[in-house]
């Protein structure tokens, strides 16, 4: 019996005696001090022991016997319950997901993967290097290495800010480029769109307003809507983002930052010049605001190289670099990295400390010994021309096949944008393209809010150049049969092109 | 100038026509159709061209020229306004932080984390395997072997899901284990710390409720916090957790979802044994509420293999298993996995992608391998009763020089929880030992809110037998010292210990 039972009574304050009374005892059997089955006192007993009178113990009682926390049985006593468990419900998922998963509509991307899966399509959806120029030798040959000269050391953890000399490196590499950071300034990641989904996790509360270019690559697109940012667009044209429209915008919306790809853009392939540069940087400096520069493309230029990195041109330590080796060693690595000022990084690593604690061990050391030993040099020169011939054959079979289509032709990076003329929807295109056995990134999708339907991101990166001459054949024949239709479809294709709103 | 400026006037909306002019105006100025110092139409010509009073014209010109967007010149007509640039502002970074970081405290870990990095000092803080008892000769191998034989596809990006052996494995290890799942339930994840917080990403809106063992594993903690989850502590016996108290925690605060380490659990070792099992999980039934079951250390145990895990029990398809090759293969891989019904791995994996794409392909390719080779189990076999013997060592130490502490012996696992005698603050003794060369965690830190301060966690698994002697000398040296000295500390000793409020 819980004779010993204790209850401390402050008379002074508001709260009923009852309700004190209740409020403890519910604790307890909550806390299972008192268990199932256990006898409480009589109500005469622990009223006497209280100094309260018995109408005070009657009232809390039958208030947990209301709850179903105790049962009185007359001539034996009061009881704490025994739970009976209702019978056994399924988790219905659908309804516990979190508010912020709505803002996605997967619905144009599972349909390019549906068909991107189909056996014989050619696809120029991905923007990812071609795997048979990767540099699998050397980079086989330098994990080898670090795993026989440093052993355990490889397997074990780094730190959450990533491996020494891969940041030492990063750093250097930076600095010959112009921008003033050190190895401190720089947190090696799972990739950079990690990067973005970190700073959105450190910087963003739902709500909070980013100007981003408009198109922007969807990857970011997708970060931003996850974190519920509000999203502006800033238009562009083929030198970069119109930085008058952004430097209106960043008085009007007053954004917590600015993302942007300014060098051969995803999807875009435009980048932007030194004196917009300049300007963009002294606008977010007049506003007070953070840029964030995102560079998967700088080093894989195929004429002149690009204008300085923001980073390079940034004396205020407003710009956050974001780099990847994904681009330009090997995507299944996962090796990216951040670079930016020490309060920012400090709250950056913390919660990538939290997310995932840090990035594997053995690819941080091989894409320290693979930079080290000059091997990522070498493999760039080697891939440059390869990839500009594959631009070139795109952009010759496009003027070809597909004369009706504009583009500039990028400089650099893994994708050509095609303005189709007024009147055509890219989303029609895709479809018909598709049944010929031929997927690309429709425009849309890139925009943060609706945008030009008539374009078409095509990568030229990743298929041969016989292939990618027979992709625009394919897509070609699909226009052709898209212009003797005409717009049919139209009515049914009105909603599945956003997929962040 | 710009004559052919388009303004289209709705006179049957209630919007004054003034402001009609004005907010189109302004659209174009902000979308750089109008650029600056390009001359708009007179008023008077305006009006004529709309139809309207020239007062009208005046009053939209005159809240534009307010807003700094226009300006006029007598005798020489209305501008777009030049836009002077404000002098640059530096980033104020700590103006910009998201309010979810405010709930985490870091003072106990920069604290550890001063201590640990200081030459000479023996840290039981870490939860790792031994860095000399990792199959670093064996892993190695493998990882040559599958670059040698599939060469750039291990290269490659793998899918979201995961590279499908490896899932595969997983599930029919989960399938020996009695658990009825395929590979399309496994989703390979960057650690099962990552699997956490994509959980809480896909099901957790801010202020949603979720139960969690007291004590818990503290990056589980600082993963729930950082999601803003409200959090409820379970508190458990050696026993594993009072089911009869989550039962009612489940009708009281309706829990999202339950968070549990069933087995040789981080901190305490604890067990929770069969019959709880099927307790726990008819009450989750009950409540339709799922369970996230994180089993990091299931195959490490030292005596008798413990009880089925929740997913093997599972018949309702409620439990998401999370677990990782970081205790069993090697930290640095980062690779852990998660294990749930297809419904939510749907919405998961889509998060998944979001946040950093796919795990790490080579470690994929290789961990499979080092499994299907039968690595793993000979792995497990040899270190079983080498941890075994450090727990030994550790215990019998304890029980030599600090016999004031109590513990049950943990059965697998990485730690031992330490009790002192009433009275006594970990936090205090922390202090006193780090001086000596010593440091643990304060128990104190894995409770979601406050929770018993005379606890120590002690990792047994990273050092080898002599040095955890060592260590529990120096723990002894600063017992005494505490002992004699007192409680004169403990003014100061208030704030630091709650990572997650």
């Amino acid at each position: 019996m819980a004779e010993g039972l204790q209850i401390n009574l402050d008379r002074r304050q508001g709260e009923p005696l009852y309700q004190q009374i209740t409020r403890q005892v519910r604790a307890k059997i909550v806390a299972g001090d008192l268990s199932p089955g256990q006898r409480l006192p009589t109500e005469r007993s622990l009223a006497q022991k209280l100094g309260v009178h018995r109408n005070t113990i009657v009232s809390a009682y039958a208030e947990l016997e209301a709850d179903g926390l105790i049962t009185s049985h007359v001539g034996r006593g009061t009881f704490v319950a025994q739970r009976e468990l209702p019978a056994e419900r399924p988790v219905v998922w659908s309804e516990l997901f979190a508010q912020r998963l709505r803002r996605l509509d997967e619905a144009y991307f599972r349909e390019l993967a549906r068909h991107s899966s189909r056996p014989g399509v050619i696809s120029l959806a991905g923007a990812t290097p071609a795997p048979e120029l990767l540099p699998t030798k050397h980079f086989t040959q330098v994990l080898q290495e670090v795993l026989r000269r440093h052993g355990q050391a490889v397997l074990e953890p780094s730190t959450r800010e990533g491996h020494g000399p891969l940041r030492e490196w990063i750093a250097q590499d930076l600095q010959c480029r112009g921008a003033v950071v050190g190895a401190e300034n720089v947190v090696i990641l799972s990739g950079n769109q990690q990067g973005l989904s970190l700073l959105a996790q450190v910087l963003l509360d739902p709500g909070d307003p980013v100007l981003v270019e408009a198109p922007t690559y969807l990857g970011g697109l997708r970060v931003l809507g996850l974190a519920e940012a509000v999203l502006w667009g800033v238009p562009m044209d083929s030198g970069g983002l119109l930085v008058d429209v952004l430097q209106e915008l960043l008085l009007r919306r007053r954004p917590k930052l600015i993302y942007t790809q300014p060098t051969f853009q995803n999807p875009t392939g435009a980048t932007l010049g030194r004196e917009r540069r300049e300007h963009l940087l002294a606008a977010a400096g007049a506003a007070a605001v953070p840029v964030v520069e995102d560079d998967p493309y700088g080093a894989l230029y195929y004429g002149a190289p690009p204008p300085p990195a923001l980073k390079a041109l940034d004396r205020s330590g407003r710009v956050v670099y974001l780099g990847t080796f994904s681009k330009v060693l090997a995507p299944g690595l996962r090796i990216g990295y951040l670079v930016g000022p020490e309060p920012l990084l400090h709250q950056l690593v913390l919660a990538r400390g939290i997310q995932d604690l840090h990035s594997n061990t053995p690819a941080q050391w091989a894409a320290a010994e693979f930079c080290a030993q000059g091997y990522l040099d070498e493999h760039l020169e080697a891939v440059r021309p390869l990839y500009r011939r594959r631009r070139d054959a795109l952009a010759e079979a496009l003027h070809k096949y597909l004369p009706e289509g504009q583009f500039a032709l990028p400089e650099g990076g893994f994708n050509l944008w095609l303005e189709m003329p007024e009147g055509w929807r890219a989303l029609d295109l895709f479809r018909l393209a598709a049944e010929r056995g031929m997927v690309f990134v429709v425009g849309e999708s890139c925009y943060p809010s609706g945008g030009n339907e008539r374009c078409l991101r095509l990568n030229f990166s990743a298929q041969p150049e016989e292939v990618l001459v027979e992709a625009v054949k394919r897509l070609a024949a699909a226009a052709r049969e898209l212009a003797r239709h005409g717009r049919s479809k139209e009515t049914q294709l009105n909603t599945a092109t956003r997929p962040i709103v």
